[in-house]
């Protein structure tokens, strides 16, 4: 076999990628090691920022996302029972658009199936080859066959613990990472939301966050410790712990019913540096983590996927290389400072088990200057709606 | 002896909260554990928010400040060598202004010896009684001889090792507080400044300041470890410490000369809460401490005798108390959101011991932001200048 680009991962960063490279009639063949049902099965976050709806609208998947996508305006915070309104679109003009990564990947799948490009599920063992010269191949196995695909590139987006960055050397990539004392548990049920929007709790328990998929579909979560096990957590002591952590009015109106799923997540901020070794490219959670206080994980795998993207279709439009060799420097500048801002929520959001009654304070006064200061409400709305590119 | 309000301590608050209420017909009584030289031969901060300007001009001791004073329109981060201005006066419309606390002190000093009001130096063993009742006394002893002093109200402007918050019960105060791992080594020349307005470098050697007095007299710093020695560092070694710390064409430029005081100053957060017991209220350092970096102490005086000025103003004027019961809470307010401001300046400029590189790389990207985002910078602008009230 032999194709232009072999991306490895049909999750949403792989096929967004081979979506916009298709569209301008640049060959890919996307890799998965699971099968498609497995990957549509994965529950992730849920909140685009306006640049990445932006981004789906060029790529031509947008339809759907337009009927069904909740378009909030801003986002409440709550802090030890005081709820705050941060109205983006009034502050800088932009919203952020409520649409489960999964239907993101579910759009992508079918509009990749109707192009007749070929991705191929539950490839094996699947390894890079040579991407440090001109000729890189990517092997696996297929019901028993082995296979190698020669290519000018490889798009590893493959998530954190996939093959892509697993086959760099060691000596070759720098790594960051902070990992939070906490973990969130969260729960899916078929309730309609408490609110229209979403509403973020710092309280002196722990972090909250209601948060939904749909105007009947809502997803909530309590800050938990890092060793905390699901099973210590019935239905009806979740629902206690999160009225716990609200206001009384949001507590009063929490419609409750069976959890249909629930889980713990950890939290952890992590990167690797760069994006490319030779004819390689990382994109996504194979590069970067973010804790999700703030739903930036899927924004940023966008970001890179529109970043390398232009990069691959100057290569081939201009024979030029100058977009592949800037792609690393230009995706990781806004990959910090998604980074410094995940990281930013998360530390004013939650009760931390080392920070002092200074530190507390702290917490509640950057509440306090965010509510009283437009300038600092405009600094978060427009992270939280994207940061320009 | 009788007098209305009983003022601990000529620094610039007491001194300040003197004028403001003499100005208005409010007899004060000043007591000082000091002599005059003393106070004034104390080398402090220099930075003036346009808010503390304002009330030196509605205090009407503003005419050497404006005939003296330097006014800057924005300040220059400098990481790792790379050098931005921020512009307060484009991002906001507003500045700040270099003149010396002494020169501030000096001022308020001066005014208050011609307007006659009572200001008693090297008052001894000065102790505060009955700030619980509606009689509250302070008896002090000069030259050898027992004085009290009947008053309706005490105000502790005596700094954080006076009397006046040693004199509240333990069980009343909530104190916060957050020791930072370094000091500032700082030193005074008479050089002209490296640059016309303030440079504030981080660089993984530590943090570095290049501050002024005047146009003929420089005020350097570097951050040094919390236990480092005077001794240690001879005049060479801190010019060199401080321009390898410093862009190359900062580095370039400093003029360097004999040191004419050098000193290590310790790096502290600190809030005691409430700020008013009965007839006694603290106000400035008495209250609360700022680590240097952003020269909000003086300004955080200021601000807590704006309130406080006006407060009894309105009970002399109104008969009305409502001023007083809402001082502590008002004064607060602005206390923590500048603390909030400290203590970021501080911790995105400087290195700690226990920074992992994810955190090193944080300081870095928060740099990046403010340079790339206006409401960042605004934001920053804002609170460098002085808050709202």
């Amino acid at each position: 076999m032999r194709t232009k680009v072999v991306i490895i991962g049909a999750g949403p960063a792989g096929l967004l990628l081979g979506r916009l490279l298709e569209n301008e009639g640049i060959e890919t063949i996307v890799l998965e090691r699971r099968s498609q049902d497995y990957v549509l099965g994965r529950i992730r976050a849920g909140v685009l920022e306006q640049s990445t709806v932006e981004l789906l609208e060029k790529a031509a998947v947008s339809e759907r996302l337009h009927e069904e996508g909740l378009v909030h305006d801003g986002v409440e915070l709550c802090f030890d029972g005081d709820r705050h309104r941060f109205n983006f679109r009034e502050l800088i003009g932009r919203t952020v658009t409520v649409y489960g990564q999964t239907e993101v990947t579910r759009d992508l799948m079918q509009a990749r199936d109707a192009s007749g490009a070929k991705t191929i599920y539950e490839a094996q063992d699947v390894s890079l080859h040579d991407f440090d010269g001109d000729s890189p191949k990517v092997r696996f196995r297929k019901d028993g066959v082995e296979h190698e695909i020669a290519c000018d590139f490889i798009a590893g987006c493959d998530g954190y613990h996939g093959v892509s960055r697993a086959s760099v050397p060691n000596h070759a990539l720098r790594t960051f990472e902070r990992v939070y004392p906490f973990g969130w548990l969260g729960i899916l049920v078929d309730c309609p939301p408490v609110s229209d929007e979403l509403i973020y709790a710092h309280h002196a328990r722990g972090f909250a966050l209601c948060s939904m998929r749909s105007p009947t579909r809502s997803r909530y979560y309590v800050q938990v410790p890092a060793d905390e096990k699901v099973a210590a957590w019935s239905d009806e002591r979740f629902w206690d712990e999160l009225r716990s952590r609200l206001d009384e009015e949001t507590a009063d109106h929490l419609v409750t019913g069976p959890s249909i799923e629930k889980s713990i997540a950890p939290l952890r901020s992590f990167v690797a540096e760069p994006l490319r070794f030779g004819r390689l490219f990382l994109a996504g959670d194979a590069a970067h983590i973010v804790p999700p206080t703030g739903a930036k994980g899927l924004n940023l795998a966008a970001s890179d996927v529109r970043y390398l993207s232009e990069a691959l279709i100057e290569y081939y439009g201009e024979r030029s290389s100058a977009g592949i060799d800037s792609y690393s420097s230009l995706a990781l500048a806004r990959v910090w400072k998604a980074e410094r801002f995940s990281w930013w929520m998360t530390s004013i959001l939650h009760t931390f088990p080392d920070t002092d009654t200074f530190g507390r304070r702290i917490q509640r006064t950057e509440f306090e200057y965010l509510v009283a200061s437009e300038a600092a409400a405009r600094s978060m709305a427009e992270n939280y709606t994207g940061l320009p590119y």
